[in-house]
């Protein structure tokens, strides 16, 4: 292991989303400014997970991008959880607090990112559904230890639009939330070098309410109106 | 009265987003495909709707527009409601209430549009505080007459750039919502002649809430990232 490289759990990290992170975070160590890196994908078994960061070292391969500086593994959601400096959670909402209870005892001084969205179908739209916490990342906060910060981010990204890591050129904004200004600004950093996103200050945990829920806002737009893939942009 | 054009009054008109929306509702007269209309502008007291509407005839001549097509009066909120076709509501949300007690009687198989956000400032930030029935839409539609359709529109536009209508081009998206799809395409075909507006399908009135919860978040964002009247693209 090489200290000065983020090790980087994303829990989770066999689903869609999980998917094109784990691309975009690893190409960041071909990047000059990137956030160097070591990605571990969590799952629920070893061996899923192990099996997705080999699809991902060939999926980059594919592409034609040099693997030798790029490191990808599999664990399973805890053992990823314990190795890591910074934990992505990409998994749904209903999963969250058991999830959170088996790692709950290495998160102490780590960063936890959300994406998370709770929403659900209703007919033909989506819906956002807040826990009473007030949104997902808060909800968060409030079953992990006082040392670990919670930074609310990644929300508001098509999956196939992360995942497509060459053709993908389109510069959305992602609004980046988090009571900890320091968590903030390394995940800020860490967006900048996404590909295909440009992070906005979104402000204290709060706020996390209406980003989240800007995800079913968006789906529902694209599907109104004949649109597909629906990202961001303020101006 | 020409009885093909569009009556539209505009409560609260005196303010800064109405200032706006009045002469973009005005210049739709010059346009082509814009909706034809005559704007009676609303406010507590007649004589300052009158002298706002002056001032809106003045500031389209002073852009070098020919005013002899456009007609902009001024009324009570109360006169103004009795003689529209359709209704927007620049309010603030506190005021709702008892507007639509005292117009009540005059909203049957009337439009009303609600741009209007409920937000408070907490420190440095702004908050969206929407009421029980769940965004200030909702809570408008259980107000009016079973026949009245509301429609939630322009919440995301800046004041300024509303008021710019020389220069400001930007074209940003405005979410449509209403539960009664005719009144909705009413609304999105004036709303394509606003010159610096693309409307979107927002599907129900129950999306509102998070349409609101934006305007907030825009100012927020402005506020952090140095950035100043943010308006918003889907693509």
């Amino acid at each position: 292991m090489n200290s000065e490289k983020t090790k980087i759990a994303v829990l989770g990290g066999t689903g869609n989303i999980g998917k094109g992170m784990i691309l975009r975070l690893a190409l960041q160590n071909l990047m000059e400014d990137g956030v160097k890196n070591e990605v571990v994908i969590g799952s629920r078994t070893p061996e899923t997970a192990q099996e997705a960061a080999k699809e991902a070292l060939e999926e980059l391969e594919n592409c034609g991008f040099d693997t030798s500086d790029i490191k990808i593994t599999g664990e399973s959601n805890t053992e990823a959880a314990k190795e890591a400096d910074l934990i992505v959670l990409t998994i749904r909402f209903g999963h969250v607090p058991s999830l959170l209870e088996s790692i709950r005892e290495d998160l102490e001084n780590k960063i936890i990112i959300s994406p998370v969205v709770p929403m659900v179908k209703a007919g033909p739209i989506f819906e956002y559904r807040p826990p009473e916490e007030g949104s997902a990342a808060q909800a968060i906060q409030a079953r992990v230890p006082e040392s670990t910060k919670v930074v609310a981010a990644f929300h508001n990204v098509a999956a196939r639009k992360l995942q497509d890591i060459v053709k993908c050129k389109a510069v959305h904004d992602s609004i980046i939330c988090s009571d900890d200004e320091e968590a903030k600004k390394t995940v800020m950093k860490l967006t900048e070098n996404m590909g295909c996103l440009k992070p906005l200050d979104g402000g204290p945990l709060s706020n996390a309410n209406t980003v989240e829920a800007l995800t079913p806002l968006l789906i529902n737009i694209a599907k109104l109106n004949g649109l597909k893939d629906l990202g961001i942009n303020f101006s």
